[in-house]
């Protein structure tokens, strides 16, 4: 992708707190940008593993860190936020802790000042943690949520965002109480379905196992997460969770009633099959609500073009897309090994629509479903 | 796709009722072998469309299939079933919907003689129906359920496992009951779930849905099925659903009920703590039962390219992957709004990874997670 090296917005030197997956993968953007990163861990090894890594170097005498990223498990992240502001009293103090109003109310309750404090979460993680998963990009291209309060100073919030930008992500700014709502609906209640879904496999027969496919292997996929992360992660964002859930529950109950009614010989009433159908359909609705990759984004249109299934085909239709100046917001190939053609469904803004369909049939590609 | 020539084990023509996905998938692998295919369905346009798609040919007078496969929604199988073994008194006919017991029950209540009659259904599918997503991979390395019975002449039953065998599939013999136990747990109750966990999305704030991730993405990906398809699983198979969805929800009153234990200061007794992160636990080792992590196509391993969010940026990299003669198998693109990059998951047979790796960083481009 012929990325030039960028020169970083953060000049001075960054303290990375907890050599784990998230901090060494700061720590190493950080120094891929040529960014002096101080590392730190409570584990000599984990401490030596992420510097060998690559993510940065031992604390010294005298070191003067502009920034302090706090990136350990949400548990202690709040009596080390209180430890580096007083330990670094010029530093700027951030964490990138997945619930953000816990630990700052547990901050306010202790009477710490917490001006220099700027709660932030990179919306990335994998389900491996460790500095031996970290990896320099995994914050590209992804939300970095930034709490600011009233009392933030402009410079102070500068600091993070530049980490945000250094690191490829976009900052957003929410409050605690809107980020914590956020996640609990798009990550941490999708992490205990998976999770309660999975353990429905534990006592599976093994030819039941045997017909898994890629649904189930996705629905679950997140399943495999770390438990004493998400015991720690599930009782600082309690309520927000809990009132996700119960909806959750009384949907789960409408249609377990919905398929209970139905009688051995498959009959059922207008009303029940109504409530089975309402239930996937809105799950429909739902999803194409997610931006992405699924192509479904309602901001975007999509034209199906079909493409000889050839090396170089796809190539030459995005080239000339390109040349037509129209961007491809997402693209979805169909194609298959017994059939001669394929069909690339290209995402596209609205209004550019036709004059792509116009201009690609010009040079002589096919659309299909015209 | 380089996909060698290999000789059929069917030899007689095969007869496909329904050119939906399955139909025209079944039909494009059958052609591929050089088997003749004569496709059918109710509706002329989609039949038109999956033989011009090459999935095989008309029907004509003096035809006489060895095989039939019935690929129609599940409410119409039964009655399909019957009016083939009617129309074709030589053939052994067949069929691929997702739940046997209740078809099979509907056709014995008729006094149907099905000693010609074997149900079957491959475990493949895709979120997206018609022949315009056929594609003749759909069942390689995927298990196909045989549901035999005492009657079930040798002669017959081969030559399901031949047609299962030529898709290259893996046949499993099973009872109705025990297909429909399994598949309600590793197939329908995965969607229902999904399904529901997605629903909680339409009334998300903007903010919410821009802090998606692939967690929230992999758990609701299915959830994008078609309702009335199925309405009529779950209405054919609600027993065995209904069954698994109460284990479910009793589960997930457990987690609501810990997590409603939590005091505003995220306090919780031991109790309720071993209560969560059992149920994490327990979804670690459920996942951990599923076999295979990329199980849909193991014939292919992937590689991430890091593509700028321009124009042509896309095309350049596939047109790029044409000249040096790396022939791609599939295409993946992920890609957040705002981002200033993508990433490009390509397939590729495993032979020429390494070497497709190399020439792209020696062109300069970067490939994630090295």
């Amino acid at each position: 992708m012929n990325e030039p090296e960028r020169s970083a917005r953060l000049a001075g030197p960054v303290r990375v707190v907890g050599a784990g997956l998230l901090g060494a993968s700061i720590g190493l953007a950080l120094c891929a940008h040529g960014v002096d990163v101080i590392l730190d861990d409570a584990s000599p090894s984990a401490l030596d593993l992420a510097i060998d890594y690559g993510a940065g170097r031992r604390a010294a005498v005298g070191d003067a860190p502009v920034l302090v990223v706090v990136c350990v498990p949400p548990d202690v992240t709040a009596p080390l936020i209180e430890r580096e502001l007083a330990a670094h009293p010029d530093a700027v103090v951030t964490d990138v802790a997945s619930v953000k109003l816990e630990p700052f109310l547990a901050l306010q309750r202790r009477g710490v000042d917490l001006t220099r404090y700027i709660g932030s979460h990179p919306l990335s993680g994998r389900e491996r943690g460790g500095a031996i998963s970290a990896r320099a990009d995994l914050f590209y291209g992804r939300p970095w949520v930034i709490c600011r309060d009233a009392e933030t100073p402009g410079w102070a919030l500068g600091l993070v965002e530049d980490l945000a930008l250094d690191l490829g992500s976009t900052p957003l700014e929410m409050t605690p109480e809107e980020h914590d709502r956020s996640v609990a609906l798009v990550s941490h209640v999708p992490q205990v379905v998976a999770s309660l879904l999975a353990a429905r496999l534990i006592d599976a027969p093994e030819i039941a196992v045997a017909l898994a496919g890629q649904g189930v292997r996705d629905t679950t996929r997140i399943a495999s997460s770390d438990p004493s992360l998400w015991l720690q992660i599930l009782r600082a964002n309690a309520e927000p969770v809990v009132e996700v859930l119960r909806d959750l529950s009384r949907d789960l109950d409408t249609v377990v009633a919905a398929l209970t009614s139905i009688n051995s010989e498959g009959e059922a009433t207008p009303g029940t099959r109504r409530a089975i159908a309402d239930a996937i359909a809105a799950g429909n609705a739902g999803v194409a609500r997610l931006p992405g990759k699924h192509g479904q984004n309602r901001r975007f249109v999509t034209l199906t073009v079909m493409v000889d299934d050839t090396p170089g085909a796809l190539g030459r239709l995005l080239t000339e897309l390109g040349e037509i100046g129209v961007n491809m917001e997402d693209l979805r190939l169909e194609h298959s090994p017994g059939a001669q053609i394929g069909f690339a469904e290209i995402a596209v803004v609205p209004e550019v629509k036709q004059r792509a369909i116009d201009d690609l049939v010009a040079r002589g590609w096919r659309i299909a479903g015209l």
